[in-house]
């Protein structure tokens, strides 16, 4: 019978390893250390393969400078392809949440490449005489510039997909803009009835705001982009070729399909959790945004019958197990609550940013986690938010055209004609008798029926179309 | 003509000091050294009193134990008990951001005192031979026992004027919710009309959750009052007297009428700030629930034409330069923004604390700072509710009353009897017809008009009175 | 051959639910809309055994009131034993971050709970003519009461696991502090030298600091435990029976071996978040405590020879995949980045709190996924502090004892005697010359080679023995 | 006598006004409801001048446009420019926390301007028949229009002058960093002695640090020079001229020197608070890297002799109350306080961007107030930091040295010529026996005293010179 563990070793001493483990002893200890989340890194499929890309750009580049001997880099390389390609992910098995600064998630990735290297050159496991998970996977090569580059990478792969899915529910709200266009409504100040608007102008408004955020989050990597492969340790290159950082780096941008570019400082770099910073800052501003969209989508469609009852969003699921009948706005809230995430998550990268201690921040990991996760998160929740909310919205048409024309802040139309003061009693005087602003106005014989009828036209109202010179100029 | 400064001597130096401030030459210093806020501790008078309540609390147990000279302790008591009663306060002139762990305003106040009590035994100020601001008034104490004494004390001040501001509040709300004990309304849930209630029972919510933040206030008062006075320089009591912590925390009680206890282990106390951070997270959570409070004030008050319009917040100013006659709810949106303010203090409360090492935590000032200037806004915002708001809140009862009687979700109280799925099909059927779910139901059959009738009594639905045996057995 | 689904229906239609699926119809649409988080509620073991609860003591409410026919009640209360007992944990599929206030969780259960009750009694699934999930096992509940109930309660069990963890930690330092009781050691204040302490007083620090938050932590489970299981749907108690909410409790109370009580108001309980808050605020304070004992422990185990090489942590994995050798305090590492985590999952829960809106909050879900991740992480960390790092801590003790009697801190020790100018000319002359303090105060002739022996020795230093009168009182 | 107080008129009633204040009654009303900070908006002299550079630019665009009378526009512009050049600021009496989005900054600017137009005039205060606060001073114009644009100008203004204070604290680390250039220290990782670096690169990388953040400052102030100028109530533009919109933005850049530039879409500009809270984020990254600075002086310079005593900061007073000669990093603390602060501040930055809803974010003010205060108290801070600690920071040259030539993290540079398992016997040998990696290096026979004495040059170690090839590529 085979056995069932190999032997390892490691400054603490010997460890019994899974024989079919294709991880190593330094990824044995760290399972055992870190029993946290009750997760592990493989539910980052773009750190994984992001880790891959910087091992085969090093050994590309190792290669190419003659440090690694000709049989084993193209094991190695190919090792890397594989995980590249979504092998062996299950192999990763150290917790997200762990000490060491990412060293236990770089010794797993050595090991994984070293064991499967081993493999494809008909090795068994664990010789590491022949392909060794430090001296050839990792070398010229630092946990401390591995790690930052390759949770780098991963962030921008998982950020263009959160761009992508965010241009999605742009393009969702702006064909929902187009659709209400003509309906034209009361816009609110301070929850209070400002002036008219129509749903078309609302709806757009969430677009921009959206593509805004997208701008943000492309600036964002842009920041990310910058590696320091090649400082190893600190950032001083100790035990580094002088070409390896160019050279690493030029493969990893040929590798990712992303400009990766060398950090101008490489001791500056290893330390800096500044990208991170921006970046979570930056999805912290898309988690506000989208928060305050949902926010006005659940209260405009507040009702049936005693809300705002604007717009209707489509009902997915049952509302209430003790209140038939009732439809919520589910996915709204459930945006809402990713948005709160998110927004905790930026303070746990703050906080473990802020503790970063001379040449390096041990808290990447956490930093990796929560940004990961919130990018993972925020992608999810606009995905639901485009593929089940949007779409489906109507309009209450009738009861906004209501509004507009009950509203008593059409009398703001009629101030730059009749003045401020005279404004405000036309105000004051609908609201205490209930009656219309139009009605009222004829009244004071202060403005003809014929200037009214043109300043109260919607397209006035609105902004759509400009004042005649006749009515601005007088 | 008299000299216009007086130099003073320390480890930097001589310092000349402007020769009428009682503060000496370590104020100035600091005064140079701490240009941040551009204001001085002196915008909080309850930190300035109890500074002078501790240090008179340890002239008062050094006098006792024979420490102090019997001519030289009654002047410093004297200048204590002056500062405590409101003078002086325009000397202390330190920014209350500051370095040095609260080092700077202990300064202050031993040479505050130590000059007026020379003037009040007829010296010249600067004439540190005879009292000296730190072998005498700083006697058998440090900063590091007198300075976070002092701001537990202040703090507990702050909080008890809170406190009774909130009492204030919840009395507003009280008072309203009698008034309004017979309007029915109809109550929502995620902002989807649910059942009925009444908007007294609305408003009495309010008064209980303020209540109930009024006793977390006092449990946190309760840690507050444990002091390290005598543990000196980091809780071992080097250079104290044995006596001298147990005399000196009895004084300080007489003192400041509070219950202030020793703390069982003085270097723990020394250097924990878990009292504070329990004060910052009961002032979060009085600032959440204010804001939720105002939060649904503004919901509810929403219009006047457009909105739920459901009850009228009491004028106080013209709401927009450009709206005429628009009235916005400016009381509670101020009260939101102090929340926003007093939760965003909380994490630098949380920051400062856990960047604390060692036996001491270097960041009290700053915490000082944000929980004092929380509890003042905190107050402030509260009064201004309870004197500008509350008891000019008005209610909509016509608009109430037919919400509530075209409601859909009165279905719900049928559906004990009728069962969930029957009612579903009423509730949408009154959905796509606009009808009444009394009118539909009695086309059923499946309740009497008579039954109908029982269950959606007022008294029966908001649960103020039970349901008859008869209904609800069935 | 057996067919792979049934068909369910709710108020959206009908869909396909798997044949042996317990949950149904409102459960898949959950699963569908709400895709998050990549996990479901199954993750807190804690929250589903409290489901369970929560519903077993409706049940048997309900049977006591003649409510649910005698065939159905037994039959319901066994399926939720069996869930209480950890069995079907697998069919509670629903993210926790999810829409609907909990709506899609309490469906789950219902659902789970209908299907293997009708089992028991021999019937197949989906027989709700049978045993409704809604009229029969939500009968006289609604999610707004059974929801949150079942959140505190499944808080509370966390939280004493949390406490008992911390009760073990506290232990560990406590018998460290023992070991360590007459290591002397420079105390430090600002990170500079201050005066002499023991090591054994620095560790008793930790146990104290500890053991103080287990008490919070027991004062925020008492405001866990108030319930408004009764108040359905907003608190109005609408469709429930008079009795129930006072069995129901009780009958909760005995299932779940705690003290739950009914709130004093039902319809503040049912919108009132203070009490999440009121946790959320408590769990950051064991983050801050536990965050700065950690980086003590990294302050103080620097080195091992360019550091402050104090004590030792124990090595539990290689630290670096190129520093060979290098050993990294990777433990108290992953417990600062749990507390990072907890304090940003604080926010979380503020910002989830202030964002209810009159009678609900609909944003609880994020609320409980933030808790118990707080409270299993943080429990999780302790016990990784516990098990694998503070009993293998050793102490550098000849380098302490070193540090001691070269500082010139111990200066502050003579300042009572000398007075505090002469003192600091001292120190600043020992500073420029390399010297001590000891001797150099001999120079000065102020004290006697006896007086300083005895004001120097360890006990009168660090406070472990009264100074004798003789000098204090001079 | 002349009469101390005038009448003036609003929708609430009739309201005296002091005779001689050029505020009227929108101001005094304002300043009755809103007492909250015991401050005014005077406290920020850019928020003012930028309020004057809007209304000026406003008034430019309205007499270019001939709405303005001829006669009343140079009083206008008159009167903004003197608000601009300094004077008149203690008019501005508002409290910069308000409800009211603003509405009572704007009222109050309206009214101080008109009334200094009357005196201009010739007219008594009061006149607002012949000028009219908003009739002619806010015509065109809406608080919602105004107030972000001047709030937008004033944060750009101040940011400027943060980025020349960053400037001068990054020139004053290079110099250090040049003064170090040659001072041969140990770099740590997770603050375990790693591997060799010199002083002068660590002070370079906080120079590095800082000049990163003054670029991301820069992109900040781009977005926002966007102004909604033009779109009055909520970006429809309604009462406002069709050219108003470019007229009064060019005028405004005139005028400001700054390039703004109009917004894409007014509705979306009047709503969005994305710049605040992207602004916000780069001041919480500034923030973030100034604290980890101040933790690394602080950390390095800790001792005198139980510390690491590497660096020692300048004395700028004495560091005790009861510790004679003491001396503490006062400078670096008190700039850790203010990154606590501004990271809160960013928190209810955040906070109050997100509650924001439908066509206004009510809560700007306490946007404004945030972020006028971190960007001033980050100035401050960081000027205190360049003038009173950096410059005078000397280095403790022969202790560092020491450090380094006694490390066993030497070992690191011998990996790649006798590889990882080989250097880790090595290192931990060392620290077994306490002797040094060099000499136990050479007993092992695997590489040459000239080898050795090539790798170890510091040069080599630190990355400032590329090793030989003949090392390298072995």
């Amino acid at each position: 019978m085979a056995p069932t563990t190999r032997v390892e070793h490691d400054l603490v001493g010997d460890k019994e390893v899974p024989a079919d483990a294709y991880y190593g002893v330094h990824t044995v200890r760290a399972v055992e250390n870190f029993a946290i989340t009750g997760s592990t890194i493989a539910q980052f499929p773009d750190l994984i393969t992001s880790l891959a890309a910087v091992k085969q750009a090093a050994a590309r580049a190792n290669r190419d400078l003659g440090l690694l001997p000709p049989d084993i880099a193209p094991a190695i390389i190919g090792a890397c392809e594989e995980i590249g390609s979504g092998r062996l992910h299950e192999q990763f098995v150290v917790d997200p949440v762990q000490g060491g600064a990412g060293t236990s998630t770089n010794m797993n990735a050595n090991e994984v490449i070293a064991n499967r290297a081993l493999e494809i050159l008909g090795h068994p496991r664990g010789r590491y005489d022949v392909i060794h998970p430090l001296d050839h996977v990792n070398l010229g090569q630092s946990t401390n510039d591995v790690y930052p580059t390759a949770v780098r990478l991963a962030l921008v792969a998982s950020l263009r997909r959160l761009g992508s899915g965010l241009g999605a529910l742009a393009t969702a709200f702006t064909a929902k803009a187009t659709e209400f266009g003509d309906v034209l409504k009361m816009g609110r100040t301070q929850l209070q009835d400002a002036v008219p608007m129509t749903l078309g102008q609302e709806f757009t408004t969430y677009a921009v705001m959206i593509e805004e955020d997208r701008q943000r989050l492309d600036e964002a990597a842009a920041l990310l982009l910058e590696s320091n492969l090649g400082g190893t340790a600190i950032g001083t290159g100790i035990t580094g070729h002088p070409r390896y950082a160019e050279l690493a780096c030029r493969h990893l941008a040929d590798i990712s399909g992303e400009l990766v570019r060398p950090a101008g400082d490489f001791i500056e770099a290893t330390q800096d959790c500044g990208a991170f910073v921006q970046l979570s800052g930056v999805l912290k501003r898309v988690a506000v945004k989208l928060s305050k969209t949902c926010n006005d989508l659940r209260l405009l469609s507040s009702g049936p019958r005693a809300g705002l009852g604007e717009i209707n969003l489509p009902p997915v699921q049952a509302g209430s197990s003790i209140m038939p009948g009732k439809v919520n706005p589910v996915i709204p809230e459930v945006v809402n609550q990713v948005a709160f995430e998110v927004i905790g998550n930026d303070l746990t990268v703050t906080m473990a940013a802020e503790a970063g201690q001379l040449q390096l921040n041990a808290f990447e990991p956490v930093i990796a986690y929560s940004l990961l996760r919130s990018l993972t998160h925020l992608r999810a929740a606009s995905d639901t938010l485009t593929t089940r909310c949007v779409p489906g919205i109507t309009a209450n048409r009738e009861h906004l055209h209501d509004t507009v024309h009950r509203s008593i802040g059409l009398v703001t139309a009629l101030a730059p004609h009749i003045g401020y003061a005279a404004s405000t009693t036309l105000a004051r005087r609908a609201l205490a008798t209930g009656r219309g602003i139009k009605e009222l106005a004829t009244e004071t014989g202060l403005l003809t029926t014929e200037q009214l009828d043109t300043i109260l036209r919607p397209e006035n109202l609105t902004g759509r179309a400009p004042l005649p010179e006749v009515l601005t100029m007088e």
